[in-house]
């Protein structure tokens, strides 16, 4: 199982600097200061050579949430009781969370994927795609064998892939999973190599005690499980989780099938983190929406090479971040190959080329 | 006239903090933990307090632009030809501008104001309110008298209370003028006290010699015409431009008559900062969009006490971040209004209480 998935990150490939560049000419011909629009300039070369086309396409688009459980919950690891994950996955297809709202708006859809919630969905819009009842307690062994672990990557590479069939072109991750945070945190401290305390938060709204509760499991489950982090396969099954592997696929199906994929929040974060671990191509097929509140993600971003777009303090999850992020890069592609160019605006290049360039 | 401007001021109130707290309790009872959607639960706190209701309104939307020329441009200190400004700020009007599309994405009108463009504008749709053809060269006198200033800040009033009347909620800063980030970072010294290389950039893309001649020409003004620094009126005179003025005129008539106003670049900060030299109070009707390549913006922001909510590494100005903030704007209220409560989510708050404050 290993070496399929072997096989299929042999098959990602680059972006296409070539029509990247393309665009980039495109850009500089428009009406204003070469650059002056930053960053949305930056989004529509990553698209182009991304798509390999200079009509980049931005819908549809969907954000992938994995919904999982955590068996590391058993040390107070979380304020929140389990029982939150079922119920907040299922709220997701009511219409009800801050998620729902802002994917609305924002004329982005969701698909919410049960890869290892404990207890059954009562509601039918959820996919079903369950690995396992939620991970085991890893201060006590591995939170997944490998096999599970790699189940996962699978579920959320064809769920993805699924989706890709069905026509989406901009793809959006996003979880839910009471001790999530604590699992990433775990993660992240392996791969990076940095303190536990470096990059473990306070997740949703951890108290004191729970805070402390947090780091003595990941430091318990480190130790006890010692993962190799040159594998991060490794690092993934034995102190990760189902909702952070699925997550882990849906980056190497997007890279592997040329889709531009946001990156939202701590969790997701990590998984690109993992993704990027396992195939450094990864990183050019993704964008990250914005600065968070908690401590990991920001040096988990620098550390694979990108930068956030917005900053607003928030720290939810659930992938909120990606909706806003779609609005930014629609807005980028209405404008960009919208305005007009030097002649359209009756400015002569040639006397303003100082400038311009 | 300066007591007519004084009489307006003393009218300018402070939102109504009742109202906020009512939106954050409000907002406190929706199935997320506590704060976690950061900023987007802020703008819906400060919008429900300026505009004294809970179910708060976000459109219809408009970006004011002030478009003006600057006497100071004999020194060389743009890259850019003067004409410029009248070649752009007739291109507002075809819709061919990256701002056009921006706002058109948004759905956010845009009202063009010359008020003070050097030359005759050629079509129909700006609106017509020159005060003179162009500021004096302020290296060698002061850029406007204070009648003059005066007038431009009334126009700046009338034109935002003519869109207040028409029924206009959400407002925004813009500008065209070659030259102004010279003038801009003339007043940004002086009112903050701070080095003129500390707040002075490159503008839309200044060369070497260019920027050289900009710093010599800041020195030379503020010597020349000595400001007061603690006159915020007579700083803008002597060392500031048309278009900022009228900048300042829609901030203190946004705050007069509650409306929400949108911060957009190094120019309409400049004027923001004015606006609250003379009126501390218009700084709770403020919102900053973006984090600037300008130098001198970060230090404004800070200055005032408000925070920008993306970066994207945009120096365009024109107002362009506007509608990428009203965006967020509009996407906080229908996420906040719409979201369900703990009751909608089957979540028992009680249980939860520790966790959700």
């Amino acid at each position: 199982m290993r070496n399929k998935l072997g096989d299929y990150i042999q098959c990602i490939t680059l972006p296409n600097q070539e029509i990247g560049k393309q665009m980039e000419a495109y850009i500089d011909g428009l009406t204003k200061p070469v650059g002056a629009l930053g960053k949305l300039e930056d989004l529509m070369i990553q698209l182009a050579s991304i798509q390999e086309r200079l009509d980049v396409k931005t819908q549809p688009k969907v954000s992938i949430i994995m919904c999982a459980d955590n068996g590391v919950c058993e040390e107070g690891v979380s304020s929140c009781p389990q029982e939150v994950t079922l119920a907040v996955t299922e709220n997701f297809t009511k219409g009800i969370t801050a998620m729902n709202k802002l994917s609305e708006f924002a004329h982005a859809d969701m698909h919410v994927v049960d890869i290892g919630v404990k207890g059954e969905i009562g509601v039918e819009k959820v996919v079903k795609r369950k690995v396992m009842e939620g991970t085991r307690n890893m201060t006590k062994g591995p939170a997944m064998t490998e096999s599970e672990t790699l189940q996962a990557i699978w579920v959320g590479i064809e769920e993805t892939e699924k989706l890709i069939q069905e026509g989406y072109m901009l793809f959006g991750t996003g979880e839910m999973g009471i001790g999530n945070t604590t699992t990433s945190a775990a993660i992240t401290s392996v791969l990076l190599r940095q303190p536990i305390e470096t990059v473990t938060g306070r997740g949703a709204g951890a108290l004191d005690c729970v805070y402390h509760n947090k780091i003595q499991a990941i430091q318990q489950a480190i130790k006890y499980n010692a993962p190799d982090a040159d594998d991060a396969v490794d690092v993934l099954s034995k102190v990760g989780g189902l909702d952070i592997a699925g997550l882990v696929g849906v980056y190497l199906a997007c890279a592997y099938h040329r889709r531009m994929v946001v990156i939202d929040g701590f969790i997701a974060a990590t998984a690109a983190l993992v993704a990027y671990k396992l195939c450094p191509s990864t990183k050019y097929y993704m964008v990250a929406s914005h600065l968070s509140k908690e401590e990991g993600v920001n040096g988990i971003l620098e550390a694979i090479g990108v930068t956030p777009h917005v900053d607003l303090h928030m720290r939810l999850g659930e992938g909120s971040g990606c909706p806003i992020l779609f609005q930014i890069i629609e807005m980028a592609r209405y404008t960009l190959l919208g305005m007009g160019t030097f002649e359209d605006a009756g400015v002569d290049k040639k006397n303003y080329e100082h400038i311009w360039k």
